[in-house]
């Protein structure tokens, strides 16, 4: 993978900035002004770069409006973090993987796979699955019996699709993660667990993105349901029959616990829980760590454990930041009391 | 897989319920009531599902005997999600994997397997290691040196059994499950960390279930244990050392710390943490998210971090939702103390 | 593997101990009193120990200067735990990996691999990539193109290192750890949430472990840092753009968000979370499922959600918990004082 090289001008133009230097500056990378070298572009967010900036090695830099103008080229922005994510894009390379089966692959005779389908060495398709146009399987994925896999998916090292799950189309799943693993639900007698069969699937939207070490377990019937452009990150489980609706955003290692539902436009912080047969409404926004006991209504922004309403939860917060001092407050009010009560009795 | 079809009559008898409607009906699977198809059994729970019975396609429902009668064959049943899962048994398919050990495996010629089991595509099973009869290993499993796997396993997909460890009969381990990981103990020397061998196993008794991606770290010297009939879900991590008793139930994302200790019959909700070398006795059940600091007695039920007794944590909980308007009492005491004070001052 | 045999005398000298007994035992491990078998080593800690160390198996023990002598070989040992770490050294064996590439791998033919590399069935060495002397890939593992793997190595089965990550060396990466995973950065436009290229790495120092399943993601630009002679639990999430530096030990289940900054030796306990762009300082040390917030200054101990100061946190804890009774308190204090008023109104 040699670099891409683009004229500031162009960034410039894509980040919708202001150029102050030559737009025929080739940039080939982001970097911080320290670790900069020669044709990266780097940035500043506030003066207290500007010392950094009298010593970088980048080529150009992007910078604030609001601040001095430094002895580099600049692309002048608005909002910097925007405007670096923004130019990150010009940079990103198409994919190079390979188009084809590879021969250290095995893929059932009844599996359909479009044309220009990538399956990676050490893979294995199924019985019965399907593969949609411009999906690629990376090394040592395993996808079950009966599986649809849509187009232009990308499965990484390791992915486990199991036995009759449904993956929509754009999705990407990252290394090691299981979509259909078994559900967690056990039946008691005679003091020995016996596992309830768990005969449904996943169903996973269009645009979904679920991040390394993730686990979405199959349905006890019917569908564990991810919803179209929902992103999850790393090290999540989604538990049994749990249904996550659109455009969600789950921080890593989050837990969603059997038969849950989240509404559309849910964004949780890392390491959430929500107990199972909980709802939650659409577009409530979770802080990290807190812990969903109760169904939340749509909208509301929640903290803690157990999950409060957010103004409710910084309150208390602060209330038990002050509350060693309030035993003593109520322990002086004590003495203070049985003095004045010690005075009323003698008077 | 073509689904089974079994009649009314007989999900009727197998659940213990009492049919109204044709016994002859064919039935292929369970679905929700608006997700239902002609074929499927659904079911009501309460009052506020009998519009939606109105319009289902199911062919027929379970609902429990309070309810009115509705305008399709019916099974009422005492517990209606009860009668789901024993339902679901009826339903549940035997695997068909192959047997026999795949050309694309690697068995090492002095392990010693039954004549039955099946070792998938890209698994391993190296040196000295023994699987029992009917065990299954799905592809890209990895045994190690000196295993021993009893009868009727299933690993899934990925899943690491690492050298000396030993497997009961009964047991599955879910998709890139990993047993006998190393130990995280270290020494510091000249403020450096060198890791302390970990010279032992783990030791996995009968009928353990273990979910996806869950990790157990093999002892310094010694066995890590996990108890007969213990199911554990996703994601949870069993430290070096742990020994986990009989018939417990382990809720996704919990991490055992090192040497702690469970007894029988422990539940634990998801996202539960116990510190190194702790006892958790007989029958504790810790609820979801809660931090075992110390020993808890046997039979206990503890909640929060760290964990309390359940009346205890709840009483907090409930004091603590009051503690903002006890800041202000205690306010509003001070004031009326000083008043009454400064009137006694001058009385 | 046959098991070492070891005298005690050869023991009593690596772990600087007083031998009491015959020198010449041969001794092949360590075992619990109560396990142990004829060649053990076992060991008391406590009086406790004293009834069991009657009918213990062992061949001999350690024990504290505190105790009675036993009826067994001895060594007396100043800590015993240190002592039995310190042993246990002894009785490592080396690892008997084969050297070479397995017939069942692939490598590309660009790869730069020292003589005495290992790389295990099924792994897949991509383009450009580079390994160093002595190192060793389990079955199943993937690096990726451009990747730098140093000296001494060991990556056990189904480890990824994704394109151009670089490992330093005498790093040991557990069963299915996967460096170099996609970040987790969207950008949201009419509704719909579009992944931030991440189009940077991870760089990991020498001597850094990673235990079983942990995962770092790669930077959008630069690299995600994990600094020499860290050591990393098992299912921890480190995010993109984290910089963890040396030294650091971090435990199980932690989850270190985006662009925080953790300084050298850094002691985290299990499921501890750290919020994005936060800095926690050089020797900082953090309770088990502490939340850090914010900054933490270097040298602190810090515990609780959110992260205090140990003493602020353990002072706030005890005031919790007599919460309940201070509500008590407080209304007892409203009734009197409330007699009081109507006293005085009355006088």
């Amino acid at each position: 993978m040699t670099a891409k090289k683009i004229s500031l001008a162009e960034i410039s133009t894509h980040i919708a900035g202001r150029l102050e230097g030559s737009p025929e500056i080739r940039i080939t990378g982001l970097a911080e002004l320290h670790l900069a070298q020669q044709g990266d572009l780097s940035f500043l967010i506030s003066d207290a770069d500007l010392s950094a900036a009298e010593q970088t090695k980048a080529s150009a830099v992007l910078l604030p409006a609001s601040l001095p103008p430094v002895s580099l080229p600049m692309i002048r922005v608005k909002d910097v973090s925007e405007a670096i994510n923004t130019a990150l894009e010009l940079f990103a390379q198409p994919r190079q993987d390979p188009v084809g089966i590879h021969p250290q692959a095995l893929v059932a005779s009844d599996a359909v796979l479009a044309h220009d389908v990538s399956v990676g060495p050490y893979s294995v398709v199924e019985s019965g699955s399907s593969i949609g146009a411009g999906s690629i399987l990376q090394a040592r994925c395993s996808v079950g019996r009966g599986c649809v896999i849509g187009e232009h998916c990308h499965l990484r090292q390791g992915v486990v699709v199991a036995d009759g799950c449904r993956i929509g189309c754009g999705v990407m799943l990252g290394e090691n993660v299981v979509i259909g693993s078994e559900g967690f639900g056990y039946r008691t007698r005679d003091g020995c667990h016996r596992q309830v069969p768990h005969l449904g699937a996943v169903r996973i939207g269009d645009d979904v993105e679920i991040g390394a070490g993730s686990c979405v377990a199959r349905a006890k019937f019917g569908f564990t349901v991810i919803g179209d452009d929902t992103k999850i990150d790393s090290l999540v489980y989604i538990a049994h029959n749990v249904r996550v609706g659109e455009h969600c955003l789950i921080a890593a290692q989050a837990g969603i616990a059997g038969s849950a539902r989240l509404g559309q436009r849910v964004v949780f912080g890392g390491q959430v829980g929500v107990r199972d047969h909980v709802a939650v409404g659409d577009g409530v926004t979770a802080g990290a760590r807190t812990a969903i006991h109760h169904d939340v209504p749509a909208g509301s922004i929640v903290l803690g454990v157990p999950a409060l309403e957010r103004r409710q939860a910084l309150r208390e917060q602060a209330a038990l930041r002050r509350l060693p001092e309030l035993v003593s407050k109520v322990k002086k009010l004590q003495q203070r009391l049985d003095e004045l009560e010690s005075a009323a009795d003698h008077s």
